[in-house]
């Protein structure tokens, strides 16, 4: 198998769009913006779903479904939410197609089927979800209610990439409702959490817990946290948002509890989710030329073994010693494949692996069979050692630890050597054309020196780090005081 | 808490609607014929999901995701298959909204965002799907594709009701693609028993297979066959299908392989899905005038434990109690709840667990501290028993396999008391009205005839049963030769 990949020093965008196709994690479809998830690469999307499922039940949560469409008139209630989404949604009209009467074989919409009341198809649950939550509660016994949902959901962005941008894409979205605004905060973070514990434990990805500025707020939020990472090009890429929404969904669709001390009061709320956007931030973080590099608590296969043979009975030999490796493995809970194909030849099958990710993969050959040993390669820094058949699974159960810490460290060691301090706008511009990264910044606090950072620069504010310090400064664009730095990065 | 349930002799559909809503599975929202599915409904269902997944990768089947959307012009390409649900289809024909300048705070689909090629909302995937394996596949080395997506469907019935017929449900839907006939028609079988299997053994619902008439096929299938359960009120209800799609979408969308022997060929196709209306079978099969009754495989909480107290210190020598107990059954696998609200009485729980199915239902009072025993109730039979701590886990344990056991076979009864030979036109007629359930009938294979009896008398043909026995007859109807007996039902 040739790679044929694109070098990331040579085009990285480039490199990066023929990665996720040449290792089969996804591709384009004929649908405008919207991508196919091909089997390997839904696997990966599956591991990660079950961890984060199993986190979220793990803090209380339930799972539940509401409809995909939204009625235009419940779109429309909470009027920040309804502005931010109407731009970039898909509407259904009609609920009929007929015969085309004057193309033989063609169907076109059936003027009679319209509806009354157009139907846009989730962006975003808040809306649907509220509606139901009305119902749902009338005093404080009915609350907390804390459900999560996987779905997915329809945005009309003009520019897609794949698992980056796309139309329609697939996520979870959980959606709480709370009786006190302290509540519904303390959730809101602790969903930062579990998302910064996810990114980092299982993804290998370092990230930055922060909040917005009010302009990069989700549309109707009170506060937007968010988790912030860095991909190899020196840009940021926001991997999870988790929103204070405060009484905005329960004023809009009028959502009101009978509090323990008989008063009536709005409901508060929080929103939290994470996207298949997770596997472009997972596919940039780690990999390189060679191809894929995942992490192992992720990879749908941890490792793989290769047979170097010549004949049938050569092979039958290996397959001897394989065997019962594999049902020990198993047993460990660790997922192994052994590629017996006769068809392809040991050169390409390494390529292949390497190109997909696969973190151990271990080749058997003759003089191994005599040795009793396996050569044992790993994909983070493709080195190879020869190892004894008599402490190979604690061997591989230890190397596969070893790579998650390594490829974690190695993104880690990156992104912190990518924040700069700078404390003048001239030495932002030019740490952000050289260097790129985060850049931390005093800031006068406006939305308008933002845009025009913005605008000048392309560089926008990733988020205020909630663990910034205090540090008295000034604006480096305004020179109007500042309390702390702010991380400004060009971002996915 | 109050059951209120109308009686299913009373009125079954109403008792039906009721149970789904009181035991908190699922409610209509307000999307027109769209439904919510509560939490302990989409507990149960993550409970089949897992099941149903496990079987499919145990056949060698692997997940994908494919887009929401079909371009009008890929639904029309398998003619039948596009007339089958061009009918009842959501079409997206707008990519944004903007606000309408003559209500304020309102938004109107914008005239200038129109698609130029409308887009379906899937009904199913084959058009979608094929439209991808035709760049999938060149030779017979990259074939079968053994492919299942778990998505939401949109179909535009008009009259819905919850679990068995609603515009949007959920589903999985596997699409394989193979080299040969034969071995397609074998894939096509081989899901049908996983089907069954899962059906029967995780469900409790016993099935009879077979295959549909043609006029009862999927719409672009040569064969369907199909799984079909009997509920509690003699309707029968389609649990599964899976389809021989002959060549038919190879050739809509151009799909040929080079095969081993050099020819260039159409590739075969199947098709195969349940849905979120397997829920409506498991609730009619099963659940009583009480509530719900839940086959303990599929059971969310499997075994409830109820304090009867009075005062904290009684409360707590109870949990002291129960806490080792939780722990163990746990660790056995079994999912266990301690209700300790201090809100609701014993009483109030003990309804609420029934209508909710709770399998097994512990009380732990004064006495029983005192005795070292524990009231167990069952809710299939809803008796009891006291049993002595000493032997509780193993008592638990087994009864939880009884019920399951239990339950099939209560069905399974009713199922055979209701399959009823008839051998004239009259007879059918009578014993449709007095006893209902399948009845197994010559007919003369027309389409005509089937259509007749169906305008007359409201009964479908379920199936010709795989198994049916070769036997001379005559049509009930046209006297004309028959060579098997066809199974008759109303249903759902």
């Amino acid at each position: 198998m040739s790679k044929d990949l694109t070098r990331r020093s040579e085009d990285y965008s480039k490199w990066y769009n023929e990665l996720v196709v040449k290792a089969e994690l996804a591709e384009n479809s004929g649908v405008r913006g919207c991508m196919v998830i091909k089997p390997y690469g839904y696997a990966i999307w599956e591991k990660m779903q079950a961890e984060l499922d199993r986190m979220f039940k793990e803090t209380g949560h339930v799972n539940a479904y509401f409809p995909l469409f939204v009625p235009r008139s419940f779109f429309e209630a909470e009027e920040k939410n309804a502005e931010g989404f109407a731009k970039e949604c898909a509407v259904v009209t009609h609920y009929r197609l007929k015969t085309d009467p004057n193309a033989k074989g063609k169907l076109m919409v059936d003027p009679e089927a319209k509806l009354e009341e157009e139907l846009v198809v989730r962006p975003t649950s808040e809306a649907i979800i509220w509606n139901t939550y009305k119902n749902w509660i009338q005093s404080y016994r009915d609350l907390p209610i804390l459900i999560n949902q996987w779905a997915n959901v329809v945005r009309w962005e003009m520019r897609t990439r794949l698992f980056l941008r796309t139309a329609e894409f697939l996520w979870q979205e959980g959606h709480t409702a709370h009786a006190s605004k302290a509540e519904a905060l303390e959730e809101a973070e602790k969903m930062l959490e579990v998302y910064a514990e996810f990114v980092e434990n299982f993804m290998c990805v370092p990230v930055i817990k922060g909040f917005k500025t009010e302009s990069e707020r989700f549309a109707g939020a009170d506060e937007t946290y968010c988790i912030e990472a860095l991909m190899q090009d020196g840009k940021a890429l926001q991997a999870g948002t988790s929103h204070f929404l405060g009484q905005n969904f329960a004023k809009a669709f009028d959502v009101k509890f009978a509090s323990k001390e008989g008063t009536l009061d709005y409901v508060w709320a929080t929103s939290w989710g994470v996207s298949t956007r997770l596997m472009g931030a997972l596919i940039m973080t780690h990999s390189d030329d060679n191809g894929l590099v995942l992490p192992p608590k992720l990879a749908p296969i941890q490792v793989v073994i290769i047979p170097i043979y010549k004949g049938e009975e050569q092979l039958e030999a290996v397959r001897e010693r394989v065997l019962p490796l594999m049902a020990t493995l198993k047993k460990q809970g660790i997922s192994v494949k052994f590629d017996d194909r006769d068809t392809h030849k040991p050169g390409f099958k390494f390529n292949e692996y390497e190109l997909k990710g696969v973190p151990v993969r271990l080749a058997v050959g003759q003089r191994d069979l005599e040795n009793n040993t396996f050569e044992v390669a790993r994909r983070d820094t493709l080195t190879k050692e020869t190892v004894s058949g008599d402490s190979i699974v604690e061997y591989i159960e230890k190397l596969l630890q070893e790579i998650q810490e390594n490829i974690y460290k190695k993104a880690l060691d990156y992104r912190n050597a990518h924040i700069t301090e700078v404390n003048s706008y001239q030495e932002f511009k030019e740490v952000l054309e050289s260097k790129g990264g985060f850049i931390a910044a005093h800031w006068d606090g406006t939305t308008e020196t933002e845009q025009r950072i913005q605008e000048e620069t392309k560089a926008t504010i990733r988020c205020i780090p909630l663990e910034a310090k205090e540090e008295v400064g000034v604006c480096m664009v305004t020179g109007k005081p500042s309390a702390k730095r702010v991380l400004f990065a060009k971002a996915y």
